[in-house]
């Protein structure tokens, strides 16, 4: 199947992302169905245009006739869902995924998958803080990052069939990386920036505070909400990196805590201006 | 001086606060001078009409005619110009300030002050990331807090005086709080937003990363790009309150980090939760 011919597409996991797939999908032409336990979010997505058919419960017949599976699934429910039902999927069929770490999850899927389907893993890195499909938004693809991250099993036609699928969402620039890659550089732009935040949630109880934050306090907890189940999930997967950032944070931060204790004003300074220089990249 | 009446204000040091104030109380109707080293400063705002005299010198005539003087000074200046020039203010005059730092502030004015000269201090919540009176801009304002910090050595009418100014510049919210409790609260809503931002920059010097950054990531850096002579001197003279949220902040973050460490599912969401719950008060 190429994307720009039309398509029979199955998207499982009909969350706030599962959900913005199948929007932009439906609009683009394809017949998108899906698979969700929620009965609510089929209901929702039938009723909105979303999706042409859905299920609540895992149907033989929607799996037989997909083209290409797009799961919306949590890293570790993703694997046992995959290992439970794969053998419902016609050969050939090609499954991406949506999940935020890759090692812990592409190594074991490729290992118990069928040798005649193929898992091309992918990282859409959009988000809002908010759940559920009848939030889905294709909007937040526009401007976001999308990572494909192969590995040697995968072919060279799955890797450009999923950079394509990228494309064709509307995401502003996609990327290729390993997993091993895609997970360091996930653990200190993403997951040690949630670290951040919710530690800095949890150290002050002072309600009062409130009154006087200024954009940058507001800038820096926005994503102290955060969705419990699923980041807990992310960090314990992607332990071994998100540790090793969260130490050179420390190390940094611990600094910058001695130089202010020993009055060194020169030793701020060159910091701060590391840091401006720094974060000037950002703003090209 | 009532504010409401037509009043001759004096403004040391026209930077983008000093600028900011000149624009906002010109517009208003006030007679506005200024007093800046930088004759460039002096000229711009004579030339777009945010104030009527200025001068590049500690000018008496100015310094004589003033009914009420902001300083617009760095923390460290500001108290070397009062202890070199207050004798050149009529008696009754009111200085205010803009200092990011009180209690290492106000006490030496205070002790230092001529008897017929009141101080009371003010800190506007308002910044951008660029500087100079030609960036001025008194929307940054709107939307911001305004806090009066004054002691028990001031008068009640200063400290209403003071506030009214907040409101009349157009600051959304007007408090009022000790030095004291001012430092503690800056200390944690700014100063150790600013620490973060400045140590996630210098912990990775990965320019790739920049290809992958999402918003999260931009609006947790965005501060780190500072004035670091500025910055630096009110880091260390706050340093007590500084390193009191340092310490409570890491405390928080190494917690994590063990939990991380420790596999500790049920740990890590419970902080989770209760991060997600303290930041809803923040989006009311």
């Amino acid at each position: 199947m190429q994307w720009i011919s039309k398509g029979n597409i199955l998207i499982i996991g009909l969350g706030l992302m599962g959900g913005s797939y199948a929007r932009a999908l439906s609009r683009l032409g394809y017949h998108v169905t899906a698979i969700d336990t929620r009965r609510e979010s089929i209901d929702y997505a039938l009723a909105n245009g979303l999706i042409r058919e859905g299920s609540d419960t895992v149907s033989p017949e929607l799996a037989e006739k997909a083209d290409a599976v797009i799961f919306g699934l949590y890293p570790k429910r993703l694997v046992e869902w995959l290992r439970e039902n794969q053998r419902l999927f016609r050969p050939g069929t090609r499954l991406t995924d949506v999940t935020g770490v890759k090692t812990a999850v592409v190594h074991e899927i490729q290992k118990l998958l069928r040798e005649d389907l193929e898992f091309i893993a992918a990282h859409p890195m959009a988000g809002r803080e908010v759940y559920g499909v009848e939030n889905s938004d294709d909007g937040i693809f526009h401007g976001a990052n999308y990572i494909v991250t192969p590995t040697e099993k995968n072919t060279p036609e799955a890797v450009e069939w999923c950079a394509d699928l990228g494309r064709i969402l509307g995401f502003r620039k996609v990327s290729v990386l390993s997993p091993e890659e895609h997970d360091r550089m996930i653990a200190f732009v993403s997951q040690l920036t949630h670290c951040i935040a919710v530690s800095l949630m949890t150290s002050s109880d002072d309600r009062h505070l409130v009154d006087y934050t200024g954009d940058s306090f507001r800038d820096l907890t926005r994503i102290a909400r955060i969705n419990d189940g699923m980041w807990s999930e992310l960090f314990l997967m992607n332990r071994g990196p998100l540790l090793e950032q969260m130490d050179l944070f420390l190390k940094e931060f611990t600094e910058l805590r001695e130089m202010i204790a020993a009055e060194d004003a020169e030793g701020l300074r060159a910091k701060m201006r590391l840091s401006t220089e720094r974060r000037a990249w950002f703003d090209v």
